[in-house]
């Protein structure tokens, strides 16, 4: 049955960050779609952000192109230029490798929804922009920009 | 610029098909997100049924994932083991290689609108379930199955 079944499918809350760069995710739910509904060559999820809450930590990927679209909600895209409001119906792409961090925060009274679509690529390196983290999809580890695990 | 200026996205009015194929799907919209926003790895359109339109010609994949997600009116899911309605918020996923086509098709009174995410693969060979047509990546033509061009 290719129709997923959304009462099914498991919801993840939070980020799997060392603290305290999980604390502005926490409040963040992830429904993997494409896994449940047996994909392997790009993930969908359907994500909730609660007011005040983020999407990630500001990052980019080096080998995955991701896409997110705007179902309910609004949120501010914040990347090196500054700030972009996306309400239902916007839509944001973002191309591996452009050096340039992104990330969505729920700045209004309400929940955003949104849908994130992305590559899956084992040789992809996040590199965060705003904080000293990165994580290899090799062994999906958050650790220093230099490579040293965080405690 | 990331956030996607939808009003700048080329509008794509019907299918590639050689006729009478096209004629179903001469009424769809697509919209090449993922190509405006620069992405590679995946494709990511928004398409429009008007009443009665389908979304293609029934078929499968051999080497691409694929995943819709319903975003306004109601959408029927035909494959082979019969009917599924979809309705808004509403997704379905594809995997490669099932051998099971499937189309939508909207027989409601308003439009229907969704959003369709592919991979990308060189080798994929796209076969349909109910004509004698497929169609190769490598050159996108659509031909019989023993290969021969339609005229």
């Amino acid at each position: 049955m290719p129709k997923i079944d959304l009462a099914a499918v498991p919801v993840r809350e939070g980020a799997g960050y060392p603290p305290p760069f999980d604390a502005p995710c926490a409040g963040r739910t992830r429904r993997r779609l494409g896994n449940a509904g047996g994909l392997g060559d790009f993930g969908v999820n359907l994500m909730t952000l609660p007011p005040g809450g983020w999407s990630s930590q500001r990052h980019w990927h080096s080998h995955e192109d991701e896409f997110v679209y705007v179902l309910a909600g609004e949120l501010v895209l914040v990347e090196d230029a500054g700030e972009t409001m996306l309400r239902p119906g916007d839509c944001a792409a973002f191309p591996k490798n452009s050096g340039d961090g992104h990330h969505l925060v729920n700045r209004g009274t309400a929940d955003a929804v949104y849908l994130e679509v992305g590559s899956r690529q084992p040789d992809d390196l996040t590199t965060c922009s705003d904080i000293d983290m990165m994580s290899a999809n090799a062994d999906g580890r958050f650790v220093h920009k230099d490579g040293t695990a965080y405690d």
